[in-house]
Parts: C-alpha cells; structure tokens; sequence
C-alpha cells in the first residue's frame, strides 16, 4: 500500500425531508446567496424547501449556472456576491452548480488580478466563503470533495482546480430530489460514478485489498441498481442507494494508498470542451478504448474486475479481457448512453484538434504510469472511432 | 436506507516514516502534553521519532495509562496539563491511551464539578482541547472516530461517551510501530475491528447494499489478513492492510443508513470492568452466544454474511447460519482467541453478578431491535459458558 493522507470534512446529511436541516446549518446572521442552474428546482419543489429553510436569513439568489460551468457565468455570480457582502453561499443542484460555487466562493476570495489563473495557471486557492449543498443529481461527487472542472466558454477549455478550502460546509442528499430527474441525466449520473471508481481502481495492485473491496463494492452495487433507477426513479431506496454510490464513489475513501489514472477523465473534458457533449458520456467513449489500448499494464486488475465484477472466469487472459471490457461497454449501452465517437458525429478531425491542443498545453505523463503521451491519446482515441 | 449524519473531519496520515509529520501538525507555539502507555514507546523507538519531530515544541509527557484507562489516572493527567497550561495534547499508544486522552481534553474543559459527570450522568461535552495521536495498535478504530470508553477502578465501572469535539484533528498511522506488538495484542485487534464490523453489520436488512458490501469488504480483508499478520507480524503490506480494516471498521462510513447493535459490547464491557479480560476476548465470548440468540431476528444477514464471507450456501437456513457461527468462531479460535467463559475461569457467579449490576443500573431495550432486556443478557451469557 503507498503511504497516504486522507481528510474530509463535509457533513452529510443524507435521507427524507433534510433540506430543512439547513436551517440550523448556515450561521443564522450570515448573508447567503444561493446559487443554482437551468430552474428545475423552481419546478420540483427544491427551491421552495430550500426558501421555507431559510426564510429567517438573508437571502440573495444567482441561477443560470449551465452544465460545464461557465468562467464566464461564474464571474458574474462573484461581482453579485461581493456586491451584496455575501458571507456564506449555497449551492442547490448537480455537479455543475457545486463544482461552479467551489470556483465562486474562491475567486471571491481571490487576491490576484485575474481568477482565471487559479484555473490556467493552477494558483493555490489559499482562502474560500464558506459554503454548503443541496444536491440534487447523483453523478459527480463534488458534493463530498473538494474538487471543481470549469470551463472557459471563449477559448473552449476545460480545467480543474481543487484546494483544502474547497470543500462544502455540508451537503444535504435527499433522494425523493431525483425524482423528476430527466432519465437522461440518471444514466449520466450511473456512468459518471462507475467511471470515477474504475478510474481508482482499474491501474495496478500494490497490495491493498480493502481499497480494491470497496472499489468492487461501489461498482457491483452500480450495476445492480443502476437498471433499477431508471426503470422506477421514483424508488426511494434505489435512488438512495444510487445516490450513496455516486458520493462514496469520489470522496477520498477508496483512492487512499492506491495508484489513480484521470486519463479518461482529461482526455474526456477535451470532447465536452469541443462538441457540449454530456460529461458522462465523454467518459464512456474513452474508458473502454483506453483500457484496451493500455490492457497489458492493467492486466492484473482488468482480471479482478472481470471476476468479481461480471463474473468472467475462463478463458485466457486476453479473452477475460476482451469478455470484460465488452461487459463494460454492454453495461453503458444497456443504460443507452453511446460509446462512439460515430454516435456523437465526432470524426477524425476532433481527434487531430485534440492532439493540436494537447500540444499547445505540452500535454504529457497522464495515467497511473505517467506513460500515455500524446500519440498514446490519439491512438485511444481512434479506437473509439 | 434510514436516514443519516455522516461527518469525519479526522486527518490520516497513513504510511511509513510518517510520524515526522507532526511537526506541521501542531501549532509551533503549542504546550504539547503526550501521553502514551506503560512505556513499550520507549523500547520501540516510536517514543523517539515523536520526540525528533516535536523537537522545537514545548513538550510535557504522562505516561502509564493503563488499558482500559482508569478514569483515576486520566484525573491525575487533567491536573498536570492545567498546571502546565498545555493547549495540545498527543496520545501515542493504542486505543487505551487515546480513549483516556480524549477524556482528558474534555475533563481539561469541563465546568460542572466532577468530570466523571461526562460519563456517568451523560452530561454532553461542549469544549475539549485539540489533540492528535500517533497510533501503535491497530484496533478500537478510536484514531478515526469520537468515542471513548473508561473505566472507574474503584466501582469497576466502565462507561462510554462521545461527542463532535473529541475527533483527533489528526492520527499518525505508521504500520512499522506494530512491528513489535506481542502477538495477543495482534489477535486482540484482529477480533476487535472484526467485532466492531459485526455489530454494524449483522442486524436486519433496510435495502442498503453499499454499506453491506463495505462491511463485508473488511470482513473479507481481516479473514484473509488476520492469520497473515499472525504469521508474520513485520510484513509491511500485511500491517498496513490489518491497520487500515481496524480504522475502517469503526470511523462511521459503514453505519451510515443502517441499524447498528451494540449489545455485544454492552455486555462484553462488564466481563472486563469484573474480570479484567482483554476487551477483544469479552466480544469473542460474547458475540457467538448473542448471534445464536438473536438468530431469528438477525436471520437474513447471517445467511448473507455465511455466504458472502465463509462461502456457506448450501443447507436449510438454520443449518446454514450454525455453520456460519461456526466460522465465527473458528476464526477466533484460529488467532488463539478463546471464545467460552470458562476458558477464562469465569462462572455462573459473574452472569449473576452482570445481572445484578444491569438491575441496578435499570439497563433496557439493548440491540438493533431494542428488544435485548436483562432477561436475555443472562441466557446469552449461559450460551457462553
């Protein structure tokens, strides 16, 4: 096992009817603005828990944060805040919106010239306002860490950022939220989550056995209830599970002394960056070339998963591979999320933009080895064609 | 899935040659008061190490916190870090030495008349000074979490308390200080997290399936690593696998959403506060007679725990789940844990003598059902005899 440290202060506050503990969560004279996306919580009941919770505080509101939260959008909401001498801020959505209001509460902090530097130029976040969730989409675990991807609409880049003074306050999940999700997004939201763990977990053994254990319990628990959610959203206890899974997915727990590999992840931002398409989606187009392109030096664990995963026990290696990977791919598909670039119009040309501007950025050394360069990621990317 | 707080904000810092870390751990201009055991940090060269790394800090020691720590002790070390105004306070040992410390920092801070308040009246803690550890014996989980179990010497009493003020700000997790533990101390610990697992685990089943398989995880991990740490205690990947199962086990991610039974340690506390039998040995004579007990009520997650962690999946269900105890047990008695009280030279005397504690003390409505009375605390000790 490699040494490691582990910290993770978010309270959470999970189940039926918690919005209201907000209440007792936000410093009764602080000053909140709460921050959320399209409107959907306007129309399922959200917004007016979130308003009844807080109807003793100080209350300024800032919506429109888009999926891939928009630099742009987020400055806004900065200007907004330090006008209104905001004191505490509290997000009320999906991954987009947390991961947008981790940015806001740090450039309000900001004492530089410019916050985009936090992003480009990957500046220490040294000072945050404090800030809670109300999460209302199972995908990213942002709502349990302290990690935020933002993009600049302009220049059509995709960065992340993350400090110690990044992470919520607390995070309120109650699944009766998902209920009125589109199905759209819970698929999504399965395959982010199923990614997040096989990107922990799917690189090489250093002996940790507990971590691997928990990895395969998120991802066997995926697969059990992810059909289940989107064929009835509105049971509670698959939503609930679901959404546990999604947070326990990337809160720190099962990284710990483990090799990680964000390659899908960041050659993935590159396709949303370029072509708006879903996140989740992104990453299930790279996963599976990815593991084929790099299955020798991910052998060991490509077996394990495959055995304890999807059950796959004979065969050759190369065959409980191939048997694998399909399963996997069968797994997003059957969720109706595409796995090709086909599927998304996306042809040769992006693959060639890609590597055009992972040259520009001097892009090297991604993966648990550090040994996916750039002709790596156009050949993985071809074999997602 | 019940509804749940889940919040930790504990920092591990996990591996070899980590106890340096200290140093930035704690404020410069601290008065550290360190407390630690009956000296094996002296022989052991961890008493060193944390003396290096608190070379610069104002350092005060008390040693000889026994296990079980005695709230008479801790008193003595509550005078000496008024008298020497410590602000800092860091337990080297095990789960004694940093139960008994979280004592102290809240005795230290305490403003009714008698301290023992905390524990026998329930009296909540509000304040306590910070401290950290440096863990030595993988096994209570009291690095992670924020409870405290002491004992009263002179009524052999042992009472538990807890509160969101005594989390460690940090614990030091190095797998090389267990390199020289006595292997009753290994097996103990082994029994222990194994135990604490149990509890969270194996009550009535409410639709949560990733906490399951987390339990399970540990349980899986501590089967195959335990006889291994046995065998060969200075295995670097064993201990660190052994310490990490023994933290997991009790710093709450597993209980989240789920009924938890305590009654084993419940009753396994009496047999140690009477006898002075090793913690772990009182949950192993325990545990086995209340399973059998309560099998009726716990039936559907022992025949999940027989199947998924000893592979029982064949016979009527009753078959099945004494095979399953069976394992248990056998598992306990492979690491030299004895499992009756009579291997203990403990008789009919003591049940009458725990009865006659518990009548007292009005003791009721124990395990995950609330429906374990004092009635049945004495047929489930009869079973151990």
């Amino acid at each position: 096992m490699n040494n490691f440290t582990f910290y993770n202060p978010v309270k959470i506050i999970f189940g039926k009817g918690q919005i209201e503990a907000i209440t007792k969560e936000i410093p009764a004279d602080a000053r909140v603005l709460i921050t959320y996306g399209g409107g959907s919580i306007k129309q399922n009941g959200v917004y007016d828990q979130v308003m009844q919770a807080l109807k003793d505080h100080a209350v300024v509101e800032f919506g429109g944060i888009e999926p891939n939260p928009h630099y742009e959008t987020l400055m806004k909401a900065v200007s907004m805040a330090k006008q209104e001498s905001i004191d505490f801020v509290l997000a009320v959505g999906g991954g987009s919106v947390i991961d947008g209001t981790k940015f806001i509460v740090a450039a309000m902090e900001y004492e530089g010239n410019d916050p985009w530097d936090i992003l480009a130029k990957k500046i220490p976040v040294t000072k945050a306002v404090p800030f809670g969730t109300v999460l209302t989409l199972p995908a990213t675990g942002s709502e349990m860490n302290s990690g935020s991807v933002i993009t600049r609409a302009d220049t059509k880049e995709k960065f992340a950022f993350g400090s110690p003074f990044t992470f919520p306050k607390f995070s309120v999940l109650d699944p009766e939220t998902t209920y009125t999700l589109p199905l759209r997004q819970i698929s999504n939201g399965i395959v982010d989550a199923f990614t997040h763990v096989l990107e922990q977990y799917l690189t090489y053994p250093v002996n940790a056995p507990l971590q691997d254990r928990m990895a395969e319990a998120i991802l066997l628990t995926l697969k059990e209830e992810g059909p289940k959610a989107i064929q009835n959203p509105k049971d509670y206890d698959t939503m609930a599970n679901f959404m546990w899974c999604a947070t326990m997915a990337l809160n720190g727990v099962i990284r710990v002394g483990v090799p990680t590999d964000w390659a899908t992840h960041y050659i993935g931002h590159e396709l949303t960056a370029l072509h708006g398409i879903d996140h989740a989606r992104t990453l299930a187009i790279v996963l599976p070339s990815l593991l084929r392109y790099k299955q020798e030096s991910k052998k060991e664990k490509l077996l394990q998963y495959g055995a304890r995963v999807w059950d796959i026990n004979s065969g050759t290696d190369d065959e409980r591979i191939e048997a694998t990977i399909q399963a996997t791919i069968a797994f997003f598909e059957s969720l109706d999320i595409k796995t090709r670039l086909k599927d998304y119009e996306v042809g040769q040309e992006t693959i060639q933009e890609i590597v055009k501007r992972f040259k520009a950025r001097d892009v090297k050394d991604l993966g648990e080895r550090a040994d996916i360069q750039i002709r790596d990621v156009e050949e993985i990317l071809k074999l997602s064609l």
